[in-house]
This record gives structure tokens, C-alpha cells and sequence, in this order.
């Protein structure tokens, strides 16, 4: 049995426990995870600063160093989070459905855990705690597999919240950690079909590509977003101008920006002398199509096919004129992850159109795409937005990572 | 470009046009299946003989045959089922949730079709059209790959179907047929992730078990069953018999139809005698744990370790004699695939931590397993039991081959 077969195994243990444990025991795991966060600051600094200065010395950029980071006050955000968590209801339990057949079964529908959830991740330690606590909370075990930057951050973590869960009577292996970084031990966890119910890859394009091919284990696929906001003819202009602004310049490096601009070629002489002033104040980098090229001059450059295609995530914007909202939805159905896509109109029947046939998890009309989140979607928190459209679509809270049984209440039925 | 990813892009592309067709035109193509299929009976039943002329030809199994095997009275039955999913309602279309949120922002979750599903199946000609039809009403375009010796029946049904879709100005790609039965047609259909959006794998465990293992595509496993009764030392017995004479014998070769009886120590001696007599009448081999071949004699044979693991789909019962309540879930939790479970109890208690530590899709309180189905369950209409956790678990009806989408209404709202 190999080292992960075995912890695979432990963790299948520990679900059926932790399914029965109850609100009130998750909840004192949370709140024990959340006071030895803070009382180990100074050990989980140590720890964190050891894999600084490992990366620093191979010559890492830096905003991945920055992710990497872990500081006193990112360690009490972190603790932050644990207790917003216990404040959240507990999904597990809930009866979403019950009523009497003609044959007298009372059949229910019952939320429960998903069971054993893999988190395959890159060097953010503080995924490590936020994924454990959320799969926690909804009852599910989860194994992490964080990447090999973060290793000591992540070794010191889990050893903290597993005394914590073992310290409430909780098994320690409801939070399992992969500390071997290898990449077949990656590859290995992909496969335990046996053991694992849900593989959640979290991070860039590339590892989620990865894990989607790769594993034989469910996938939720999460994060890639090529967003597009299309300006219609009839929309209010100075709107616009506002929420393209904000849906590129923002946060540009997280997957709800937007990519691409959609112009009605009616408004585009109007609209982009209007909205490129405000996207210089960004040095955004312009990429334009022919028509819109000529129309901001020196300012763009020309975008080719591949720009149409790209998530970006940094300060560039790709610019494209249409005829109409019929090409602009064609353009969204060709290139778009289906993550966010919006568009700005003053006209009832477009907006219906757009709401209606734009494929995507995520669709609006006058408002910037940057909303698609769990807590400004209400959900309190998050453990991903999927793009796939199997179980979940979108940001994906405590219930999305959740289950159902049917529950039936018989007195002797059978069929013949 | 293969013939396959021509089939899956012109699938992509009818998906667009048939996930916003709206209920009555949609109607209005079942209704047309349904008129054809009555029409074209004596083509439909010719191309049939082909398949089940050139099936006795290579000596094939007599229950093979009759699930190839069309009549007049089963095309009725398929007609039949394709009118009361018309009587069904359209889950396309309902807005889960909408609420307003301190931003102002209205966020809506709104029921979509999933896309393209991918049905790969064995030789039983009426899935061809049960599946088309199911997909068809939840917006879904499908891909169906069926079993080779079911190929002139198939090509047939499908031919009338996208005659029928086209007769009411829907593209025939809504339902599409892989024509070519090879091992490598469904080999590729399993990758063609850019086009399919989900895949369901219909017929028995050696099939779903290659698709889960071969797809890169998201799949939902259906249908293997190990399903268990657990009879406690505070049964009715006479209930209990009559339960568990139901759930292996009403229809053995379903999945959810028992594998293994497990019976309290304590009634053992008195309830084995009540219960063989009706599995005698059907001539069910039994496979008894030590304790229980004792108590039944020559009447039964030693079950080994591998009998716990099977499902016979046959008139074959494994029994094991337990100590309580507690090594029965141990029993369940190890052996069972997780579909349908049963406790025979007059005692709350048992009962209670029966319905909630047992983790399967459907879990019953004194009935039989024999329930676990789309129609008992009032869903209408039935594409397959899951038996995995994500997405959808036990009976999926229409509303499981649906996903959501987030519908936003904003005024100008921007996130900094």
C-alpha cells in the first residue's frame, strides 16, 4: 500500500465519522482551529519564512513571492475567515424535499456530505486553511496537495488544525495533507477513485487543465474566465464607460475581469475616446480590431486571432467592433470559458436576449463582472467558481459541496 | 477533422438554437417522434429483424436477445413514454432563487439545459429513443452511441427522430447518432471534451466501468447495485420476509434488487426458516456466512469473502448473521455500491441512525429496495440512477440533466 493509498484509506475512516459529528462538534473544531491559528503565529511565521527565502534564492518573481507570503496580519484574516465560517448555517441535514407517495412512502431528500474532497493547489498557504475549514464545515474530509513553494507553510498548518480536530474528539485525518510534492504524487491522487469522491483544482490555467485531464477522480473544473462586456448601441455611455473600467482595471489578475470589449459599431466613434482616458489611467494595453484601431490611433495596437482567445489577467484589453448584439453574442459563444459576461443597454428586448442566450455561469445586464464571487453573491464563502456545468455553476459555497440521499419511510411496502 | 468531432461541432452548434426553443416547440417534437414512430412500425420492426436475425446467427444469450428484441406492443410502450414526458413539465426555465442585494444588484438562479450529453449504451434499442426524448425535453442535445448488434435498429429510430425535429424547424443535430460501433469511435467520444458536456454510461458494470475510467468527458456513473436488507433482532418478521422475497426476487437482474440478506443474531434461528420458504418458490441459491448455513443446512452452500462483493443480478442471496445494528452499517459501509439500503425495525431508535449513518443514494426504514426508480420516486421519467455523489444522486429525472446560470440585473453597479 502506498504511502497515499494509505491516507486515501484514513480519510474514508474518518468520513463516516465526521458526516454524524453534528454542527456543534464542526463548529468547536473550527473555533479550536481558529484560536491555535492565532496562538502559533509566530511558529506558522517561521515555518512561512522558510519557504520565502527557499523561493526567493531560486530567483522567483514577484508576485508569486507575494502570494506565497504570509504575515501577522494575513494570518488574523485567515483566522477571520475560520470565524466567519462557524457564523454560517450548517448545510448537512437539511431536508430539501419530503412528501407521501400514493403507496404511503414518505420519500425525503436529505443534504449530505460530499465525503472525501481533493484540493490540488499552487502556493497560496492560505488555501491550505480556507479549503480545509469550508470542506470542514460542510462535513467533507478533505487531502490537500498544495505545491512544493508552500511546503513548510502547509506542513505547519495542518499539524495545527489536526490537533485541533483531535483536540475536540474530532479524527485527525479529517484534514489530510499530500507532503510529498512530487508530481506523482499529484498524478497518484488523480486516480484514488477509490477513496476520493471530488477533486477541486484550484489555481492557474495550466494545473487546471491538468488535473481535468488527467484524473479519473470527478473534476470540478474551476476558475478560467475570458469575460467580455458588450456596449450596445442603446446603452447609457457614461455606464459604460464606468464598468468597463472597473471590469478591466479592478483586480485584472482574477478570473471575473474582463478580456475583451464588444463595441456596436454605431456607438464606437462615441464610446471608446470616452472609456480610453480611463483605461490609460491604468496603462492598459489596447488590442484592437481594424475599425476600432482606426478610431484610437497610436494608442492600440493591432490584435490578431490568439487575442480573442486569451485570459490575460493582467492590464491588456482586447478591442472588437460589432454590428450588433447578434455578433457580439456569436463572438461570446465562440471565444468565452463561460465564466462572466455582461452586457451595458438601455433596451428591454436586448437585455431579455442577452440574459437568455448568453451560455455562461454567470450573466449581466448594467453591472460589472467583477460581482462573480461567493460573498457578494451571498453565499458567504467560497471555495471556487466553477465553469463546468455539471453540480455546481459558479461561485460555489458550503451547499455546493455538498450532496443528497433519499430518505424513505416505509411500514412494509414492496413492488411487484 | 474526424467524423466524430464533425458530429460533436454540429451538435455544439444545434445546442445553441434548441436551449432557447422555448417548451412548445419542443412539445412539438416529441408529439412528431411520437405520431412517427406509430407510422413507421413495419420499417421500424424490419430493421430489428436485421439486428436480431444477424444476433441468433452468431449464438448469442437468450436475454440478450429479448432486450434487442422490438414488437408492435414495446414500439407502443416507447410511443407511450414519449407522450407522458410531453405531459411533463419543462424544468427549463424556473428561477430557483432571485433576491436583491445590498448593492442593489437582483441575482437570479435560473434552470439551463447542460448542453450535449453523450449516451453510450448496449444493445437495447429503446434507450435510443427513452434517452433522445428525456434529453430533447430538458433542452439537451444528445450524442447516443448504442451497442453494435442494435445498429440497424438504432440508425432507423434516430433517422425518424431528426425527421420528426425537422418537420418542426429544429436542427436535426439535436439528436445525433454514432454510427460507427467500433471500440475506437467510443474511445474518442469518451475525449471529445470541447463538445460533450456530460456523459452517461447506460447497461452493465463492465461498460460504466470503462467509461469512468476512459472519459475525460464529466461522467455520471448509473447503475451498479450491492444492495443490502439488514433484518434487526426488532423486526416484524413477517414483514421482513416478505421484504426481503420482494427485493430479490420481484426482479433480480435490476441493480436495485438485494445482493446480500443481513440478519440480527439474536432472530436468526427463527427468521431463516420464515424467509427461505419464499425464496425456495423462486429457486434462489443461498450463500450463507457459517452461522447461517448452520440454522439452514443442506439447503444452502458456504458463501466466501467475494460473494459479499458481487452483485449476481440473479436468483442468488449471500446471508451473514451479525451481532447488531453496528457491524451491519460496518457490513454496508465496506461492501455496498452505495445504491439502495434497507433496516427491518419496529425500533426508533435503529431506525433513526439507520436513515442517517447509512450513506447511499436511497436509504429505506421497513420497505423494499425494489423503490429506488424515476417513477416510484414521482420524477416522471427516468435516464439512469446515479450512484456517485456529484451532480445528481439516485434517480435522475429531467431536472438532473439540467444545470443554472446566475441571471444579474444591475443599474451601473461597479465593484472596487
Amino acid at each position: 500500500m502506498s504511502e497515499l493509498t494509505q491516507m486515501g484509506a484514513a480519510a474514508k475512516a474518518a468520513e463516516r465519522l465526521l458526516a454524524v459529528a453534528g454542527t456543534k462538534k464542526k463548529n468547536d473544531a473550527l473555533e479550536a482551529i481558529r484560536l491555535a491559528l492565532l496562538k502559533n503565529k509566530e511558529r506558522i511565521l517561521e515555518a512561512n519564512a522558510a519557504d520565502t527565502d527557499e523561493a526567493e534564492k531560486t530567483g522567483i518573481k514577484k508576485a508569486f513571492l507575494d502570494r506565497l507570503l504570509l504575515t501577522s496580519e494575513r494570518i488574523d484574516g485567515i483566522a477571520k475567515g475560520v470565524a466567519e465560517l462557524i457564523a454560517l448555517p450548517d448545510p448537512i441535514g437539511e431536508v430539501i424535499s419530503m412528501s407521501d407517495r400514493p403507496n404511503g412512502l414518505t420519500i425525503g431528500k436529505k443534504r449530505v456530505p460530499l465525503g472525501v474532497i481533493g484540493i490540488i493547489y499552487e502556493a497560496r498557504p492560505n488555501v491550505t486553511v480556507d479549503a480545509a475549514a469550508l470542506c470542514l464545515k460542510a462535513g467533507n474530509v478533505c487531502i490537500l496537495r498544495g505545491g512544493k513553494e508552500a511546503i513548510n507553510s502547509n506542513s505547519i498548518l495542518v499539524d495545527i488544525m489536526r490537533e485541533s480536530l483531535a483536540s475536540v474528539g474530532l479524527p485527525e485525518d479529517c484534514i489530510c495533507l499530500v507532503r510529498d510534492t512530487s508530481r506523482e504524487s499529484a498524478k497518484e491522487l488523480m486516480g484514488l477513485r477509490e477513496y476520493i469522491n471530488v477533486l477541486i483544482p484550484r489555481g492557474g490555467s495550466g494545473l487546471i487543465k491538468s488535473v481535468v485531464e488527467n484524473a479519473s477522480v470527478p473534476v470540478i473544473e474551476t476558475g478560467s474566465g475570458n469575460c467580455h462586456v458588450y456596449v450596445d448601441d442603446e446603452a447609457d455611455l457614461e455606464m459604460a464607460a464606468k464598468i468597463v473600467e472597473n471590469a478591466k482595471c479592478s483586480r485584472p489578475s482574477v478570473c471575473n475581469a474582463i478580456e475583451t470589449l464588444l463595441v456596436h459599431e454605431a456607438v464606437a466613434e462615441q464610446f471608446l475616446p470616452l472609456v480610453a482616458p480611463k483605461l490609460n489611467k491604468y496603462n492598459v494595453e489596447l488590442r484592437c480590431d481594424e475599425k476600432s484601431l482606426r478610431i484610437l490611433g497610436i494608442s492600440a495596437i493591432t490584435a490578431t486571432e490568439s487575442d480573442w482567445e486569451t485570459e490575460y489577467d493582467d492590464y491588456i484589453l482586447a478591442i472588437k467592433i460589432v454590428s450588433g448584439i447578434d455578433e457580439a453574442m456569436d463572438h461570446i459563444a465562440r471565444y468565452s470559458t463561460q465564466h462572466s459576461e455582461a452586457i451595458v443597454t438601455k433596451d428591454y428586448a436586448k437585455s431579455q436576449r442577452f440574459l437568455n442566450e448568453v451560455d455562461a455561469a454567470a450573466v449581466y445586464v448594467n453591472a460589472s463582472t467583477r460581482f462573480t464571487d461567493g460573498a457578494e453573491f451571498g453565499l458567504g464563502a467560497e471555495i471556487g467558481i466553477s465553469t463546468q456545468k455539471m453540480h455546481a455553476r459558479g461561485p460555489m459555497g458550503l451547499r455546493e459541496i455538498t450532496s443528497t440521499k433519499y430518505i424513505i419511510y416505509g411500514n412494509g411496502q414492496v413492488r411487484w
